[in-house]
């Protein structure tokens, strides 16, 4: 383990953040919050002269495999949220160190749970920070740094492999700056675009940033206690539209940009993720128009605009919601859960075990199928015309086992609180997926304060390996990880 | 697809069935239940001509591959439960034929769900022949064709793959008829010394059969109301010993039996289902004496003897009950439910997925975390001291993949009957994985009488796709399978 170019890398993390911090500042200075925004420049100064120090320290030697890459990502991610925790905890504004980095890890991971219950309360400078951890933590705060600061050749690749959600890099492998420079690049376009939407259709400013943050990450923070239950319908179906978009692979408007349009509409997963999309949002409209109280006094096109919103929200992994889904029907209420284990696209910004990982199931599912009527004949499978590799395929499935165990550990964990097993097991869905809401105690009215710390710091964990997709977190706890 | 051999066995099924009401048919007899007898008297002769006038139709060729294998393994738990319904139906015991087969399948597939809400009020002989089923079908009925009739070799082998649990056939494979024999005797052996324990320790005759076919087979149907709580605490003890060891891997009877102890005793599959189960009943204990209301008044003994039971009872997949665990704390449940999931050991009469496949699993996951760090280096994958080949580990992979999806669908299926997301997806769980009584309206005092016939056919198809280890039923619905 070369634990020196580790260092490095996480000195350049604690100077980004510092870096960050000058954000929330200016908000703060904007809106007359002194105070805090001393406090956010204070911690800026301190960051970037910590950074500094932390990279003096030169690695011996460059050697930077797979080994360092999930390492240096796993630990640049807890590093990253515990000083972003320090706010929070610094103005007062949250008092309990854990309920702070435990808010600060989801809005990292672009989860959105919450134990803040009264988000009213919290200064515009914090507001702004908490949802821009969203927006950095959408994208991959080391894909940023790959983007601005130059590295060497080994680290680059590893560091957006192990950062990167989906069961491979794909298309955008070949000159890795200039890629994350683009991806980041689209991905700052679209938001801009959607804060200006926002505004002209009649929200503030700064409710049009931070909600344009929350949803470009898919993370879902809101900035008022009703979520974005108070915007004009106008508004919710602009936002549920672009929750999808950045749900989307980001190879596709990287492919449709370098002009390979013909690729990008052949994405398999793109039209999956779709057809699930709609689907879900017909089967729940019918469902609440037949024999739910949910839909009484409301037309149609009401309760299509519901469904839209809350399954674009879910199903991205965003959080965001508009209805109390908690009260819907069982059957509505179950599709919910079940897209939220789908989740996004893979290479996008949203969560959940991604729409290509359940293709590959099923073309295994269907090829064993096929293999136990023919055993002799070979079958290979595709996706997007080109032949899937056996360690795709393997690793595909032993991610799936990897989820179900730390799923089935995390639930029972939890399930110390006594609370009921719905509770149980989707608050954990809720944050293994990184979507923030579930059902029952942490439906969309409730929230994460009432958990004990353990719990929370089982969330903590479970938001972070959902986000890295398992691996990065779970070797930091392998022994062999840290041999000479 | 070699449809006339499959004919063929169908008809010595349908005989077999006809040739097993003879013992309800005594019972009947014995208890001066006229009227049943002769119904079940009627269904054995119309069966065994039935039987053999479809066995006249002798198959053109013997080809008898894998895909035979499944669909007669299918076909035939299939047509047996068909039959199998008749008396409840014609007895007018149960007067709705959905609800008859459902009985049926429950029994037959060892799940033990019961659609009754008044047990007592059965005849002796149906109440007989509803606790055979579980004896017939915890070791298979095919095994025991194969351990009575003579059949050509291919076929054997591939039916009995077909119906066996687990993820491979493993040490029993050579000499096949002597195998099925041997496997029968055991089975029998250990049934007979059941019986007489319970008998010789107060328990009624007719009870102790009975209760010692859904034992045996890790069924669950029990004859009174109460289930097994009216018994004894020492006839409770000898039944949680007995689930026990009847979910044990039946190589290792078969080992002893031909002096191998040590390969024996070396089993590591045993090993964990052990481990396992002491770690539930450990916990539970634990759980239900720090401040649950449950243990008021109940001495440490009698919270162990509850734990001890209701953990072998759920983990082997039986589902008898001596407390009602609805009533338990979180914690609890939720250690019930996941043992609910990992069930017994392969090669047992209990279902779920098998500790071997969670061995499986949790080996496939540490190898990856191990390949992560040493990407170049090849680690090979044991158990019990010899390598796991690819193909076990790929259909174990693929059998999770399947496994989560028909559980989701079937979740779906349920949900529409509006009833809350604990009690859809613990009855799901209770019936794939052949168990029976799950949480809340399945919980151990409920019962699946007030489902829709949709929801009852959706669970029928989950007990049979769980008995048979998926594969052989959803072959069914493959259009492949149909072809010529």
């Amino acid at each position: 383990m070369n634990l020196s170019i580790i260092i490095m890398i996480l000195g350049s993390i604690i100077m980004l953040t510092g870096a960050f911090f000058l954000l929330p500042m200016i908000t703060g200075l904007l809106y007359g919050e002194f105070h805090i925004a001393l406090i956010y420049l204070g911690l800026a100064g301190a960051c970037v002269v910590c950074g500094f120090l932390v990279r003096l320290h030169k690695p011996k030697k460059d050697t930077f495999y797979a080994k360092e890459g999930f390492v240096a990502v796993a630990l640049s991610w807890i590093v990253m949220s515990f000083i972003g925790a320090l706010p929070f905890k610094i103005t007062g504004e949250i008092p309990s160190f854990t309920e702070a980095l435990f808010e600060t890890v989801s809005g990292f991971t672009t989860t959105g749970s919450s134990i803040l219950t009264d988000v009213e309360a919290l200064s515009h400078a914090s507001l702004f920070w908490r949802s821009f951890t969203h927006w950095v933590g959408g994208m991959g705060v080391l894909v940023f740094m790959l983007a601005v600061l130059p590295m060497t050749g080994g680290s680059s690749m590893n560091l957006m492999k192990a950062e990167s959600p989906g069961p491979s890099v794909g298309k955008l492998v070949p000159k890795l700056r200039h890629t994350a420079f683009l991806l980041y690049a689209i991905y700052g376009v679209m938001t801009l675009v959607l804060v200006l939407l926002l505004f002209v259709f009649g929200m503030p400013l700064f409710d049009a940033v931070c909600t344009a943050f929350g949803t470009a990450g898919t993370g879902g923070f809101g900035i008022w206690n009703s979520s974005i239950g108070n915007y004009s319908p106008l508004l919710q179906n602009i936002i549920t539209v672009f929750m999808l978009l950045f749900g989307v692979n980001f190879s596709f408007y990287y492919l449709i940009l370098i002009r390979r349009e013909q690729e990008a509409f052949a994405m398999e997963e793109i039209r999956w993720y779709f057809i699930i999309y709609a689907s879900a949002v017909a089967l729940i409209t019918l469902n609440l128009r037949t024999g739910a109280d949910v839909s009484v006094g409301k037309s149609v096109a009401d309760t299509v605009r519901l469904a839209a919103f809350q399954v674009s929200s879910v199903m991205t992994t965003t959080g965001f919601s508009t209805a109390d889904f908690n009260r819907w029907p069982s059957f509505s209420k179950t599709i919910l859960v079940l897209v939220m284990f789908i989740g996004a696209c893979a290479g996008s910004t949203g969560g959940g075990m991604k729409v290509s990982r359940i293709i590959l199931y099923v073309r295994q599912i269907r090829r064993e199928l096929a293999t136990q009527l023919h055993p002799r004949t070979v079958k290979v499978l595709k996706m997007d015309g080109r032949t899937l590799e056996k360690e795709v395929l393997h690793s595909a499935s032993v991610f799936l086992m990897a989820y179900v165990v730390v799923f089935a550990i995390s639930v029972l964990l939890i399930s110390l609180e006594n609370k009921d097993l719905t509770t149980s097991f989707t608050s954990v869905a809720a944050t293994i997926n990184n979507i923030g809401p579930g059902m029952n105690e942490v439906g969309p009215t409730g929230n994460f304060h009432g958990f004990s710390t353990l719990s929370k710091y089982v969330f903590i964990f479970d938001m972070l390996a959902g986000r890295l997709e398992l691996f990065p977190i779970l070797l930091l706890f392998a022994p062999d990880t840290w041999k000479k």
